[in-house]
């Protein structure tokens, strides 16, 4: 079923060209096609894990980091775990059809605004193959085609991963060409895919900082911007040390690579003799490097000097910055200047200074008492995760399969013209 | 109120740091201000004409056309009708804090999504004051701040109009820094509203499809396009005459230079001979120019030949492209090639035939059996229109007030951590 393709740009053509009859599939037709995708994955681990063997043999000959080689790494268990997370968005409900408005107008004119597949979505991600396997398979449930641009140190193992999608797709009558990948391209992949306008419907960047803030910047493609979290969590004068304690060292500790992880705690000034020292001695304890001002360092050992750099950066490693402010005007007042508008939360048992913090704070996602950890979409429900949306058009906060579509409005008349 | 302000930038900021107070504006306090900017447009209405003579005499003087002087001229009535628009406007209903979403998670964690305001609302437009006050009102009204970038030939305008407003503001005790004006910089000033990454939240470009096209290229803030409309009708095989001839006639006619006119007619081979002729006429009668290909031409008198510039222009004149099709594929094919994604209806007594024309074209509103013209806000019965968005991304069609709202997830706990 796949044509003979020259050019990205051909291959951009031919996503297009197959979003046409994937966005009218059925929910079950979806869902098939991806349990094939799923069973597909599985039979060819072999290959896949052979795949990864050579680039990660090409990535260390290349001087890559042990942490960037961890990524890439592919064993049984985690080609199974990719199969598994294809079945899991299979099991999803459909995305598409939902009737979201309908009115009708004065004329008589019947108006649905319904959820339709947004055509093509592009993808530009760095040494991750299961974000191959995840944005396809989130891709193809919500009725689009996709445009796949992994990093290169990912590209064997990509290349063969796709070819067992498309295969899968084939054998299940799906247009295989809804799945396309300008790896071979390089950068000029990324380039080409950056400037589809008219053929890619909506770009979504997963990676690095860097990486966001090139696609971002240079894209003339919509895109959604996700990722970068310098996440701060407020000790209020009246939070309860219990919560301080358990919140923060869940927020650092549970998992500090990722974006929702905390990067600094700014802890108001009445409250700092109270709960600097233990929540401090509690995020040691856990093997987290405390960052502090002069403030902080006063009330707690072995903590290392904060540089206004500190406040900037986002650790993504078990280090913390702890900050003490005069009063939530100053810790609302670091939150604007410092924050990646990603999630914020605040301990208090103060409900007017929770409400205020609630709706001031210009963030995806802002909470009260509760771990910024929970900014997932796998934990509000969502059943699956597009990514974390930082930007304030079209999706904000954890995007679920729904964010990968987007409106139509269908007008049924009967001759109807306008006064 | 207002601060001292040197560069394009500042204002930005300024609008920025308003939006802080303006986002937490109540209802009330929102339609307060609103009428009080109305009355301030009232009693300055000879200020604005004064200027508004200076902006044409300058626009004369330099060889502004004609449609752009009438498009630039206030008069009493005109200043009268802005006032107006601005009341009405304050009329609807606060789109800002509307519970969209709503969820209890395992953990207790009690999830809410509300509507919040973007924050600041970037327009880059033409030589219209009228969009000086619509956009200002529209963004006000869902808790926005405004950078204005008009166009050099209504700035004298466009600053009295900008000034009442304020002063208005001012008045009601609203931080008057929230509508800014960058038009004394120039193009230097829409240069610097396009690249304002963290400063402006939206941007929303209104003119030419030249102007359009070089804010989505150019802007790395990101944009809702609109306007643009080569808009489609399709004379199915089973098109009642009177429906045929009645909407077309109604959506070439009623306001040709407007982005939901239709501008190309697609008539069924079958229906060809029954009615082109009758159609044909009836434009004509309109005032109509018909440009047909050579099935057109031999069906109807006085036909100029359509060239293949005529099939990808929008005329928004009082001329109409017309082609015979060989069937439902042929129009879909020509659709898909040359429209911009606005508006497409059917006209067809067939069923099939129109939920196959609404599933499958690929526009912001699909109709089946009416004027393409019902396309709009006020049609729609949002009481206001931002825009028509032709992108995928945010919103599609016709953009009422809850357009320019983004989302926040507001979580509310009592110390859960992630388990």
């Amino acid at each position: 079923m796949s044509t003979i393709v020259d050019t990205a740009r051909d291959r951009m053509r031919s996503a297009k060209d197959a979003a046409r009859t994937v966005g009218l599939l059925s929910d079950a037709a979806k869902r098939d096609a991806l349990l094939a995708v799923a069973e597909a994955i599985g039979a060819c681990a072999d290959r896949i894990i052979a795949a990864n063997v050579d680039d990660l043999d090409h990535g260390r000959a290349n001087g890559l980091s042990t942490a960037l080689q961890d990524r890439l790494r592919l064993d049984a268990a985690r080609v199974a775990a990719l199969a598994d997370a294809v079945r899991d968005i299979a099991a999803l409900p459909d995305p598409v059809g939902r009737v979201l408005d309908e009115r009708t107008l004065p004329s008589g004119v019947r108006l649905q605004k319904v959820s339709v597949p947004f055509g093509v979505v592009g993808a530009i991600y760095e040494a991750r193959p299961n974000v191959t396997v995840d944005i396809t398979a989130l891709a193809l449930r919500s009725g689009n085609s996709v445009v796949l641009r992994g990093g290169s140190a990912a590209q064997r193992t990509n290349a063969v991963l796709v070819d067992a999608i498309r295969t899968a797709l084939d054998s299940a009558g799906i247009d295989a060409r809804a799945v396309q990948s300008v790896d071979d391209f390089g950068r000029d992949g990324a380039r080409e895919l950056m400037h589809a306008r008219g053929l890619v419907d909506v770009l979504v960047p997963r990676g690095s900082a860097q990486l966001i803030e090139t696609v971002v910047t240079e894209s003339s493609v919509p895109v959604i911007e996700t990722g970068a979290g310098i996440v701060h969590i407020v000790l209020d004068a009246s939070a309860p040390l219990e919560w301080a304690r358990d919140i923060v060292v869940n927020a650092k500790v549970q998992r500090p690579s990722v974006c929702n992880a905390v990067e600094t705690v700014l802890v108001h000034r009445d409250a700092a003799p109270r709960l600097v020292g233990p929540v401090v001695a509690a995020l040691q304890q856990a093997g987290v490097t405390v960052h502090g001002d002069e403030s902080v360092a006063s009330l707690a050992d072995d903590v290392v000097p904060a540089t206004d750099d500190d406040w900037a950066i986002e650790h993504l490693s078990l280090d913390l910055s702890m900050r003490v402010v005069d009063d939530l005007d100053g810790a609302l007042a670091h939150i604007r200047r410092y924050s990646t508008h990603h999630t914020e939360s605040i301990i208090t048992t103060d409900d007017a200074n929770a409400e205020r913090f609630l709706a001031e704070v210009d963030s995806a996602v802002v909470m009260a008492n509760a771990s910024t950890r929970f900014t997932d979409g796998g934990e509000f429900g969502f059943g699956a995760e597009v990514g974390i949306s930082t930007q304030k058009l079209h999706a904000r906060g954890p995007m679920g399969l729904a964010e990968l579509t987007s409106t139509k409005w269908l007008a049924r008349g009967a001759g109807q013209v306008r006064a």
